[in-house]
């Protein structure tokens, strides 16, 4: 049998248990299960590499796992094949804070690296919220809260370490601050999502921590006013840290989760961070633009449980709203357009929503232009999860036609492959042919981001592009 | 004959003119001229998309030019072809400031787009010293001294349009600040340097004019002192908008060049962007660790006239150089180290300059670990040149031995061919396959960047890599 071989190289580190193989055939999204034949945990390099070699020798899917949070089915196995879970490549292998840098393994968390970075006056600044992979958020190019100041994974992958289709290992970047010798293939395996190789060791930029930090919660009459600060804030220079918007549905579910008792309309999250004057400033510079938008006063939060207690409900956000519906059906989508069409962006969904009248509390990072809508209709309605999947392709197609993406950050996966032809035209047809120069034997993560089949495989894509 | 076509499709703007091809089969740097068998001047993508297609089906090499400015031969044409001059695609497509972008065609100089920028209260920040194109800088990924505050092209490009290797036109990226829908194909082709398309369109992020710029020159006894000051600078957070060394063989030339009377010592000029009371305490905090180690008291430059008359002094560093040797054969370097290995870098770069007996003088972006040694051997001493080369190589091997690139901006063309294998590894090979699949007939820029020869050629390279 195919992976035997794979059991005698791994030992008790490979597995084909149901219980294993279905706990990494599922996400945080309402896919259907879609399980691996076999989990395997390697725990160097060269044993990935061996695991890619043997996979590619008997036609194998190949499928990296990191810590499953993904929203579009990016870890699934709709073909089957060997999940490589990294979660034993774990190491935060050098830091060097002279240089600002960090090498990690692919399975070492955010929060993981942020603790351990602690002590050094540096920190890690993506957040995506979840507590997830290093090696995941560079392989989806995740970003996050925190993105409108430090950047997406894009700007903060420097190197990485890639296990390739055939088992070859290379190492794209160097430690160096910047380069132009050649093509970028650091940024071309960052936002792969695993279909061009398996990251197997990243050097990532720190930042030093800042001196003084201070958020807030602001309440606005109605989502215009809010929309209309994000923009005129961004438009202004001041160097926010972090800026994301709450829907008024979602502070209902917020109230409800947490206990709280916050004014039941729609908000904003902020952040500054700085020397302590220059955050006294930028906070008094955006408080001025809250008042002329006719928001309301500022809740302060300066001790860092506060703002740690502020930042756990956003994160939670998506747990909240779930929790509020719990029988719901969950549909999330992830917009990002240019900021001049955010208010614009932003109303027609709400209104559309509004008319389906399916719950679809917004939130978003709404400082890269980038919300979402969590659409939850009943899972016993049909005629309601027709209704939220068609406010999420008018949602996809109102980001096209205001000159933005379909998604800002969750990636293609599964879930987006719909909408690929559109963004893209023949530039999909062009990760096509990178694909299918770098993977011929079309065996990392079948099924997501590239229309490709597998070669020697008849078997079509098992469940449709698009349908959650 | 194959090029008649092209004299059809574009009468005037097609020329075998022996001057024209001359003229853009040489650089500023001293490659052997290599030109190509005709040039065209395309006004729209379409012509450009027509061109390739001809050029395809009669296995022609198509090569893109800018200004010309390329200090690694990358617009040179060692195996003839089309060369498509840019120049006559000079718009300013649309400036959005709202959002912060411009859109443009690639013959639009940087001092163009800044000069339809000033009323705006926006600049467009990379500058990498010469006038050049953005078509050229962004297929360069140049960047400059201003890199260490805003980034290269790399972070400055947000979608581009490009003809591909068969004539088909693509878009890559969007209007939205960020994206996650697949491979990152705007990074690929930033610095691909015309092998894998011509660029016929950019979207540029754009910054906002600093409210406050001062900018400064010091004088420091030794060059460690003056490179600790940089490294200490940086390590303190200080968010220089440049900071420029430039050793004492710099100085003395730019006092002959521009009869200047700085002290024959090295120096940093820097800039700082912010408000008033920002620009203040950023100096005055420089000012502090310069004293600490041991540099002079700073002359300031705060009024734009004198800022400016700085930084020409500085973009006009190889000028002095060369004109203070007038009978050398100039070989440029570039290499780009971890900052925490740049004193090592530069001095071991310096004492061995200074026991070959050849000139040498260094500057460069230290900001980003990035510098220069502008080697000046006598073009008629065979042994000077040949030691000169030693030395370039040596600073290569030291570049990757400390951890970082033989090209911090300069690039690959054919210049810096003969390091690639040993900086990337099997790395090389994936560029090699990804050039493959974009570039199947290989008539886009052959001869640079990839080890590729033209499908359908039996002539290999007319010129060594890595011989200037």
């Amino acid at each position: 049998m195919a992976l035997d071989a794979l059991r005698e190289l791994l030992g008790p580190r490979f597995s084909t248990g149901a219980s294993e193989c279905a706990l990494h055939g599922r996400s945080e999204a309402h896919f259907p299960e879609m399980p691996p034949d076999a989990v395997v945990w390697p725990e160097t390099t060269e044993e990935v590499a061996q695991i890619v070699r043997h996979c590619a020798r008997h036609r194998i899917p190949v499928i990296g796992w990191g810590t499953g949070t993904s929203l579009e089915a990016h870890a699934l196995a709709p073909h089957g094949g060997v999940c490589v879970d990294f979660s034993r490549m774990d190491k935060v292998l050098r830091v060097a804070p002279e240089d600002m840098l960090a090498v990690v393994q692919p399975g070492v968390t955010r929060e993981a690296l942020n603790a351990e970075l602690r002590a050094t006056g540096l920190f890690f600044p993506v957040d995506p919220g979840a507590n997830a992979s290093l090696g995941g958020m560079a392989a989806t190019r995740a970003s996050g809260t925190t993105a409108v100041r430090y950047g997406t994974m894009r700007a903060n992958v420097l190197a990485l370490e890639v296990v390739l289709a055939d088992g070859r290992v290379i190492r794209t970047g160097s430690q160096a601050p910047k380069s132009s010798t050649g093509y970028d293939l650091t940024a071309l395996f960052v936002g792969s999502e695993g279909t061009l190789g398996l990251i197997t060791e990243l050097t990532l930029r720190l930042q030093g921590q800042p001196e003084a930090v201070t958020a807030g919660l602001c309440a606005f009459p109605d989502m215009a006013s809010a929309v209309e600060t994000v923009i005129a804030t961004i438009q202004s220079g001041i160097p926010m840290a972090r800026i994301e918007f709450i829907d008024a549905a979602n502070v209902r579910a917020f109230n409800a989760w947490a206990k709280g008792d916050m004014a039941e309309t729609p908000h904003l999250m902020v952040e500054f961070h700085g020397s302590p004057s220059g955050v006294r400033e930028q906070a008094a510079s955006f408080g001025e633009i809250v008042a002329e938008m006719g928001g309301g006063a500022f809740q302060w939060a300066e001790r860092a449980e506060d703002r740690n207690r502020l930042w756990k409900m956003r994160h939670e956000g998506y747990y909240a709203a779930r929790a509020a519906h719990p029988n719901a059906f969950p549909i999330t989508t992830d917009i990002c357009v240019p900021i001049s069409r955010l208010a614009e962006a932003v109303e027609e969904t709400a209104r559309e929503i509004a008319e389906a009248g399916v719950p679809g509390p917004i939130l978003g990072h709404v400082g890269d232009g980038n919300f979402h809508a969590l659409l939850l209709p009943d899972r016993d309605r049909p005629e309601e999860i027709a209704k939220a999947k068609a406010l999420a392709s008018r949602m996809a197609e109102r980001a096209l036609r205001l000159g933005g993406t379909v998604s800002g950050e969750h990636g293609i996966g599964m879930g987006k492959l719909g909408y690929m032809e559109a963004e893209h035209g023949a530039g999909w047809e062009v990760m096509g042919a990178v694909k299918a120069a770098l993977d011929p034997l079309g065996i990392l993560n079948p099924g997501k981001l590239v229309r490709q089949q597998m070669a020697g495989s008849a078997q079509p894509p098992s469940r449709a592009p698009g349908a959650p």
